[in-house]
């Protein structure tokens, strides 16, 4: 009796899990996959809130929210994973356990790693070297660890697929990721290199252009901005990463919701005081210097918040809000947008170097801030007119309220095409696990 | 009977010290000034060669080179400004030291202040804000502080003038000066903001785009790449910095011969041990990252030199050249120009954006490597190409063994006009002073 296989995607994010659960079309190899549920836990780690476990099945039969007892601050990425699994399996849809073979878990930083990595029960070798390299992820590789460990507990049978975000930016050139830096006068567990992150949501809005332009991945070159609490842009050419905001870790590049983005190198040793000395975060070796910059800058730093869309709202009705609020946030967006078109206007100037204007395949929004914004979207696009984008206003304010994976929104005498892309990291999860294991 | 005055400008440099005498015409204000001599001191701080002093008469009358019993690490900028001053008024001229009645400093940084600052022997107070602010300028502040008081000493009836290259960015944007930062958890004797420097390479450049132009100042909109031991771009639009690479302290933006430019904020805490500590530097609070970043990073940590000519002879003289030495020298000159295109893309699209293409008056070339690369700045412009620059290669080979002040290297057909210019640091302090005093 044959039965079906499910691959569950985990994506452990700062304060929040996403997961889908995906059916195996067995009637060959490399079908399609089906995602059939989507779950997520929300508010972990914040003070005084009840967490909020959320389970949707896609076929439209249904959807199960409950809020936990504990609250956010009480839970930790060890006990919730469980949780999840659970609903999956507990409920009417009969999936069982042993269905489930299969987990991928987006992991922020693999380090020089170039393939994913295979964790079962008996092979948990891999999980100590992920959580070495909490110390250049630190909002997100020791979760994840924790996370993966809890899976395999609950779930003693399956295989864990780890799905690095580096990954997709091994094609980087040596120019682009060598630092001008010394040889380290201590031991480092990996290389001092720009990595990149943010790579399977890349490769999720790789393959959508690719799709709705009837063009294989080798073909497409675009320039991504992927905006959402942390922002990265990337530079692909011809289907690879070629340059990308974020570095050795996740907060060179953009100002983001909590993050500095890039400052001067040396500025935190005059903003923290002691600030080579550990930051106390629970299990992962993380100074005080790098706590502040990861933790407590960014956005929220200049606007007291890190929801963009309460930082224009305020920017664009100043007369609504308190005066001091407005122009915090008008400078928050002003700081924001200034360092995103440094990076796309030099991206965007690579391309037009090799590839010409007529091989730009476009400019792309994603991100829960790239998705949502129709004011960035038009500000951005305005603001690198002389290149000669041109934005559909019409189909600009369109895009945010759609449910299109991929949708233009350039005007059409547009030199270059303006994309919004809803990003699917899971699925990009889910077919790794596909590819690795032949399925 | 009326006697001549003299200005001196003293430019300390991180392992030199250059110096220019003036006349002042006293026909009536604001007349030209007269170069009279150039004064130089080489090899401070190098060990076991002995340091160069150098004098020479620009009306031809000759020179006057004197190679000191000292070695460069046994001497300071303390003890040397006074043995230069005595070059120029024990000589055959009869320049009397009561005829020096002004000497205009370069000092790097000069926090928030917005005009220069005035020092006697009676009002020294300013000297001991501008050692604080060594902090933030590890390689100068120091060493000018040193050379000024060694100056009030050896000449006590003298006024000087601190001419800060820091003054020229006062216009930067809100939005760009900006850190996306907390508020600091200690004590900061400055706000922990971009400052900018190359200030009065800057103005001279400006001043000599103008004067070729024909136009005033305040018409001239440019993209500066200043490019010295050192290096930072400007972006200057209507005779304002409106943007430059450098940060809260010269360390931000471009790779330099010893300096990292940006990299992950973060990245030092993997690089450096026990990186918060002090480097034991000389006088100067700096701790051992910064040290690090400052003076063993850059050209001489990738390439094993900060000759930039030394490096693109390797590079495009490979099989000449020890194979592991012309791969290094290669990878330097690409990690270089790979940032140097990022700041000066991003620069002239802001100017684009506003000015439209007739508007933008030209990209410059200056500093020890732009005036003197024929390669980097032929490579530099056919990268900016499908901007619409187009380099003249007889103009450009002759650029570099001209005297001309500012000359175009641009192929009639490029859209932008490309200059080279020899920029003068010590006359722009000169000037600051008969502009202060209205002489």
């Amino acid at each position: 009796m044959s039965s079906t296989t499910y691959i569950l995607a985990i994506n452990c994010g700062s304060s929040s899990i996403k997961t889908k659960l995906y059916k195996i079309d067995d009637s060959g190899k490399r079908q399609p996959l089906t995602a059939v549920a989507e779950g997520s836990i929300k508010g972990i780690a914040a003070k005084g809130q009840k967490i909020k476990i959320k389970l949707e099945w896609l076929d439209g039969s249904g959807h199960d929210v409950s809020e936990q007892g504990e609250l956010g601050d009480q839970v930790d990425y060890q006990t919730l994973p469980p949780l999840l699994l659970k609903k999956f399996t507990s409920s009417s849809k009969g999936i069982k356990d042993e269905q489930i073979k299969y987990i991928s878990h987006r992991i922020v930083h693999g380090g020089p790693h170039k393939e994913p990595i295979i964790i079962t029960r008996e092979h948990e070798e891999g999980l100590t070297e992920m959580d070495t390299l909490s110390e250049f992820a630190p909002l997100h590789n020791h979760s994840a660890v924790l996370a993966i460990r809890s899976c395999l507990k609950a779930l003693p049978e399956h295989t864990s697929l780890l799905a690095f975000d580096t990954l997709f930016h091994q094609t980087l050139p040596e120019e682009v990721y060598t630092y001008a830096i010394p040889k380290a006068d201590q031991e480092v567990p990996i290389p001092l290199r720009k990595y990149g992150f943010h790579g399977l949501s890349y490769r999720s809005i790789l393959q959508s252009i690719a799709t709705k332009s009837g063009k294989q991945t080798k073909d497409v070159s675009i320039v991504v901005a992927h905006l959402g609490s942390g922002g990265s842009c990337c530079m692909i050419r011809n289907g690879e990463s070629q340059d990308t905001t974020m570095g050795l870790t996740p907060l060179e590049g953009l100002v983001g919701g909590t993050r500095s983005g890039t400052i001067d190198p040396t500025l935190v040793f005059h903003l923290v005081e002691r600030c080579g000395e550990d930051a106390g975060l629970d299990g992962i070796k993380v100074t005080r210097a790098e706590a502040t910059l990861n933790k407590k800058s960014g956005l929220t730093a200049l606007a007291g918040t890190n929801d963009f869309n309460s930082i224009t709202t305020k920017m664009l009705n100043p007369s609504s809000y308190d005066a001091e609020d407005a122009k915090a946030s008008t400078l928050a967006y002003k700081v924001y947008t200034d360092r995103l078109l440094c990076y796309l206007t030099f991206y965007l100037g690579k391309l037009f170097e090799t590839e010409g204007i007529d091989g730009i395949d476009g400019l792309v929004f994603s991100g829960g801030i790239g998705e949502k914004s129709v004011f960035l979207r038009q500000d951005v696009s305005k603001r690198l007119g002389w290149m000669g984008f041109q934005v559909d206003d019409k189909l600009n304010e369109q895009a945010s309220a759609g449910k299109e994976v991929a949708v233009k929104i350039n005007a059409e005498a547009s030199k270059i095409p303006i994309w919004v892309v809803q990003t699917d990291e899971e699925e990009v999860c889910a077919k790794m696990v596909q590819e690795y294991f032949d399925l």
